[in-house]
């Protein structure tokens, strides 16, 4: 490992940044082709189906007219080694005759697991790996918990005051944050595979749930926890993109005028006439949803914190006290400080006027 | 200006942190006499009645054989021109004959404003201001304000969770945050001149609220706002160190009972039978207290956020979910965005596990 591997691998880290709102349930990778010093080919991981990071960076540097035999390929995950929706890249990269193929991190993905690398290696590439790891685990930490455990990662965003409103007592929430800070949350939206809502949320805010960025080709599934289908079929996020509308109980009148619509319904009952939240979450990774995006008032976040399904926090702060509002998490009394949920700051950081923190349950 | 004008500077105000525990009344001032680009003298303000900064940084000199004549001297605050409880300091640097007197700041107090620069120049001394000024600013912001305005700056110390809680439903606030975040909310309760709680406070969490560091040489001045005079006076913080408790109505019986144990009760009434909050202020002022380091409950709290009194809230918020907790501030419900009380981040920083925040109303 070398300066140079680190700031080449950056590079290829840098590049997965634009797969990640439109490659799910791929992981986003980035993939940069050195010769001689020389950045020869770049790419990154096209939307589902189609080409992976390796082989845009190859075509690219085909069509610079560059050889790449010899070269070192910096990637941010390790070749595939599989016929999935696309060939191996593995073994593109052995025909391409490159010389080193430098990656972040192993793939857990049981169909990789190491025998990309393998691959390469016993074809006579020089292979390495774990340059940048911690960076390229952030960017695909959802795939790599799907793929290591089953689940998807799941991350709740929740706007609120310096003391933890999300809205006034009337109800009202536009706006507690600021523009950069609405913006950045966006961000996070697009990389889901399915923002996670409740009923609540949707009958007071009405709000479209999807996402509002340039080159965003592909909306996640938007999912409403609504058990007992209470919702008016005209608020506007039924009206574009896919809704997943999941209930304790099928009513098949009710249901019948969401399918109608083209709502899938889905009946999931769990304890005390509500849904079933894990297996949710387990249908959700069934799905391929690598990342869950909530974005939901104080009852799911409270019901899911208390069932230790949130993996993240994702926190927006305002400086302002809302005083007698909404508050964000619907929570019990606890009795001693050691029985309420303890996290930890993974990141903070100021966003325009207000600051972002990440924070993850503690293990 | 120069970098070594800076580096300097900074020099001189890291010495004044040594004196921010024990000076006040008076500014926290650190002073560094410099020849031929060495150090030659350093000193800082000592507790009230002694020495200033710049004679101990003088004594430091002589007592190491260094003649201060020609000399440049930094020093975080403007020196004093005035007969205050010493003689003048710029009088004591014109008779050492140094050459060149360089202040972070002008001094606001009335007594001084410019006149001990000003007598430094007419001697002959090369004089420059404003190095620092923002770091000095800040070292004195109570003493700064209360010369400028004839007011004392209020900070609230709240140790919150992230839900914004700063107690369980049972009361119990031990502890929501860590370790390093309680002994660094000691350095700042040290460098106040009075602390102000609510009866509810002392009531409840029965504290000292004294300062528990070494090198500490003076108690501020513990202030309990209990309207009715109702607290038990066999709680701790009547044990040691001076105390006022005010009221709204002064009951010759009850109050008779604190006066004899030595606690000075004061009568301020105002609206609603509660105590005027803005005369104590002004009280406080009358007594020389720059810094007021709050540390209240939700009533006290709230009410001092709605009548605008304070003027930094230091937030330690624990990465941890009280639920229905005790909140922090009692405000009332707000029924649009722009009348919310808005603040801004002053500072951010990890402290342990947790996160220390500075925020100031928005001006």
């Amino acid at each position: 490992m070398s300066f140079s591997d680190i700031s080449f691998m950056k590079r290829a880290l840098a590049l997965a940044e634009n797969a990640l709102p439109n490659c799910p349930p791929n992981p986003a990778v980035g993939c940069v082709i050195v010769k001689d010093r020389k950045v020869i080919g770049e790419g990154f991981t096209q939307k589902t189906g189609e080409a992976h990071a390796e082989i845009m960076a190859l075509r690219d540097a085909q069509s610079r007219g560059e050889s790449v035999e010899g070269a070192t390929v910096y990637v941010s995950l390790e070749p595939c080694s599989h016929y999935g929706r696309t060939p191996p890249c593995a073994l593109a990269l052995i025909n391409a005759k490159v010389g080193r193929v430098v990656a972040a991190l192993k793939d857990p993905n049981p169909a990789v697991a190491g025998r990309g690398l393998k691959m390469l290696e016993e074809k006579g590439v020089q292979v390495e790996s774990g340059i940048c790891a911690e960076e390229a685990e952030e960017m695909n930490i959802g795939f790599l918990k799907r793929m290591r455990t089953g689940l998807p990662f799941v991350r709740s965003k929740i706007a609120m005051s310096l003391d933890g409103d999300i809205a006034l007592s009337n109800g009202q929430s536009k706006w507690i944050t600021g523009k950069l800070a609405r913006e950045d949350g966006q961000m996070w939206r697009a990389r889901a595979g399915a923002i996670l809502t409740g009923s609540s949320t949707v009958a007071v805010d009405n709000p479209q749930l999807n996402v509002r960025l340039p080159d965003v080709q592909r909306q996640p599934l938007r999912v409403i926890v609504d058990s007992h289908l209470t919702l008016n079929p005209e608020l506007r996020i039924f009206e574009t993109g896919p809704v997943l509308l999941v209930c304790s109980r099928y009513d098949i009148v009710r249901a019948q005028v969401f399918e109608d619509m083209g709502v899938e319904v889905l009946e999931l009952p769990g304890a005390d006439g509500k849904v079933d939240l894990q297996a949710l979450i387990k249908e959700l990774a069934r799905r391929e949803i690598n990342e869950i995006h909530v974005e939901a008032g104080p009852k799911l976040n409270g019901a899911l914190t208390e069932l230790g399904l949130i993996d993240e926090y994702l926190i927006y702060m305002a400086p302002k006290l809302l005083g007698e509002g909404m508050r964000a998490f619907r929570l019990p009394s606890f009795h001693n400080m050691e029985a309420v949920p303890q996290l930890e700051f993974k990141s903070m950081q100021k966003v325009g006027e207000d600051v972002r923190f990440q924070l993850r349950p503690l293990k």
